[in-house]
């Protein structure tokens, strides 16, 4: 597989995303090439000589984070983030992995590469960690008004990210709501059960928000509203609880003391609760692979980003996808009498 | 002031909620009375004397966590629930605790109390622990879906409380959004976002997932499904990364001395996040106070609960959210041109 890593625009700069295009070398017999500026580049790579492993293609312009997507991706065809995508259209790579503006890596995904035939809306999946195996969310961003044949297919999207990336053969699919009962839940909700209910998916009902780190459902269906604002949330929580860890600890001289003998035990609690340590989110339901990491990945995030990149275009996802559809008839003409549109 | 104690119907049992109930009356001159089993409430009392603070109504009857609301109140008539609010109905008391069933506690608190005049929807608001304040959220489930005006209401709602409950003069409002721009989020978000910048609210803009934690808002306003979601959400992690805490410290016995070390930070640490040491959430836009606590609240929850049912119904919450409906004429106005009907 072959990789087009976006190196500009992220939280971190180049630097960071170059470290971690040289980690996942390690760990994968994959070809990189890196898009963005060239200098910057030059001196991430230093003397060091990868031979065909890494490209490099060099843009001038960078997408911001507070570029509007539509517009960057209009006037910046030069971005690094464009040519990227472009590489993608054309078959020169296998996938595209940015941690750039998440507002215009999705125009440009959109654009570029197009829906997957019978995917009314692209998805945007987040891997959670939970207490026993990771958790995909999704839609988590890319569609705030939903129908619940939208969410239908972010279930079967995430069913088969589930499938190809942690080697779930049935994942267990959940849907966000308020109690477990079929009954509860908004308008959305309740109809999205009994479509997914209908469905040849292994649906175990409504999921609660408390649910979701316990690790007993494997894939969340939720709208991109909820969805976003559960894992901005997450990522809220998280952060606030090491800092109000770190200020009990620093009040004492005794607690600082227990501290310093715990110090890798606290450590490998950061790492689990520290959303930055995990990879990127993927775009499903396009004709392509792309990855959608935070802003503020470091090294270890933007491997782990790239690798799942490998993963899903190795292992075809969207040809699972579209299996899984084709085999749902009975949850599509459910879905089709609920809207007239696709 | 006089609270009614609904002492039946909890996870923890009549004991904890009596236990709770001495805690307040040793923080505050206000009188009790404990509706329940009458055994029970003995048992938990013993043989102390607490003179007029406190009174017991007997009843026979429970709400169960499992009850359909609505069927519950109907059948149950001599329940602990339904008797504590025939109780304030006919002014004998001036706020309800309940620990109880809360889909239940809502039902009965809109038939016996009925809605404040001006408010189109009661709303639960609740209290979530930040790194500086607390901060408020409504709505936490009382309204699924909800129009901009509802939302709205929420807000001027959850301001009164700010302002009785923590004193802060003009609560920093935000309305929970998936980006910070007011452009941004779904169409009743997007809606609501005008009506609060009509109103005389200190309405701060959208906030994110991320922001709920920080301290730097002091209400956050959204649709009871998604503030549900959050509520939810937050527990469930919050409870994990105790979990994963306590795992990664027993896994060497360096770190299990560390631990004892710092054992008071941890203590601390964990009061910090632990949900069920927080006091009740309110339901607010009834005529009458009521406040709805966890099922699992502990003594001191409950005795934050009752000094809540104190604050709210001492300085009159009701009374500053019909005044700022009133003044907020603009806010109104807009929100009559946006829906037919109250």
């Amino acid at each position: 597989m072959h990789i087009a890593l976006d190196v500009m625009g992220s939280d971190r700069g180049a630097d960071e995303l170059v470290a971690g295009a040289l980690l996942a070398l390690g760990a994968s017999s994959i070809k990189i090439t890196l898009v963005g500026d060239e200098e910057a580049i030059s001196a991430a790579l230093g003397k060091r000589n990868f031979g065909p492993a890494i490209a490099v293609l060099p843009t001038s312009q960078v997408v911001s984070m507070a570029d509007s997507p539509i517009d960057a991706i209009r006037r910046k065809k030069d971005s690094s983030m464009v040519r990227a995508f472009e590489l993608l259209k054309n078959k020169e790579v296998d996938a595209v992995v940015s941690a750039g503006n998440s507002g215009a890596v999705m125009a440009s995904a959109i654009k570029f590469l197009g829906r997957l035939k019978d995917i009314s809306r692209p998805a945007i999946a987040s891997v959670f960690p939970t207490l026993k195996g990771p958790l995909i969310m999704a839609d988590v961003g890319a569609n705030v008004d939903c129908r619940p044949k939208h969410l239908y297919q972010f279930g079967v999207m995430a069913s088969s990210f589930s499938k190809i990336m942690f080697g779930i053969s049935e994942p267990r699919v959940g849907l966000l709501s308020i109690g477990e009962e079929g009954g509860k839940g908004n308008a959305l909700v309740k109809k999205t059960h009994e479509l997914l209910s209908a469905s040849n998916l292994n649906f175990i009902g409504n999921v609660e928000g408390r649910d979701t780190f316990h690790g007993d459902v494997d894939v969340i269906v939720c709208d991109g509203f909820v969805g976003n604002v559960c894992l901005k949330l997450s990522e809220g929580l998280a952060e606030s609880v090491l800092i109000m860890l770190r200020e009990e600890i620093s009040k004492t001289f005794r607690a600082k003391m227990g501290y310093m003998l715990a110090q890798k035990a606290f450590g490998n609690f950061k790492k689990r609760v520290d959303y930055a340590e995990y990879g990127g989110a993927p775009l499903l339901g396009l004709n392509g692979t792309a990855i959608i990491c935070h802003g503020r990945s470091n090294a270890k995030a933007i491997q782990n980003a790239i690798l799942v990149a490998d993963e899903l275009a190795a292992n075809r996802v969207n040809d699972h996808i579209l299996a899984n559809l084709a085999l749902d008839e009975a949850g599509l003409a459910a879905a089709a009498d609920d809207e007239a549109d696709k």
